[in-house]
Order: C-alpha cells, then sequence, then structure tokens
C-alpha cells in the first residue's frame, strides 16, 4: 500500500465517522466530488494545500489524521 | 504560517536534530538540495509521495513528522 493510497484510506475512514458523502465532503472542502473519489482510491498524489483543506473539512488535526495503524511506521 | 511553512519548519527541525545539510538530505530522499531549501522556506505545495521521500529521509514515521507543535490545531 503506497503513501497515496494510505492517504485515500484515511480520509475514506475519517468521512464515515463524520457520516457525510462524497459529495458533501468535497463541497466543505472546495474540491469536486470525482476528485475525492480518486483521492480516496488513491489515484491522487495531492499536494500538502490540498491534503489541509481534507483534513480541516473532515474536521481532525494534520495530528489526528497521521495518527493511525497505516502511518505507523 | 501556512501549511507550506508548516510542513518546511518541520522539515528543518528534524533535519537539524540529524545534523545533516541541505543537500546531504537531498542527496537521501532523492532530490536536489535547491529543492530542499525552497521546500524548507515554504516556497512549494508539496506532494505526498515528494513529503513521504522527505521524512523517511529524515528517518522519522508520518506520525512522528506530525506530532509537532505546528500541527497540533
Amino acid at each position: 500500500m503506497d503513501i497515496k493510497d494510505k492517504v485515500g484510506q484515511r480520509i475514506k475512514e475519517l468521512r464515515h465517522e463524520l457520516g457525510i458523502s462524497q459529495e458533501a465532503l468535497g463541497n466543505k472542502a472546495g474540491v469536486d466530488r470525482t476528485y475525492v473519489t480518486d483521492v480516496e482510491n488513491g489515484r491522487r498524489n495531492i499536494s500538502v494545500e490540498i491534503l489541509e483543506k481534507l483534513i480541516k473539512a473532515l474536521e481532525v488535526s494534520f495530528q489526528d489524521f497521521f495518527t493511525a495503524k497505516e502511518f505507523r511506521k
């Protein structure tokens, strides 16, 4: 699992915790729904600025985002 | 301080902890020395793949990288 997959999986996980759709997350973060789909599926090598938008929309900190088993090693 | 600055500052901090030059970090991560300079100065909106290369070269985990005061909120 590469870093794009790990980031995508974590975004999906947090989005499910919030109980919102990809479209709702996209609207909140200011990105397209199809972009969220691509990110969640590990198909985008996103920048830290886009990552920050998504993390804010997911209502967590960077620290919380990366305190997940996927990123421990 | 935007996310590019925060990431740059954290990279510089960890590089200093390792006691290596920007050139040495660049060589280790497979990026140019001038690129490291730009990143540390918050002038690059880097991708998660490049961030991963730098984090690995700094010998920390993503979790360690983002467990810093800059990223707490």
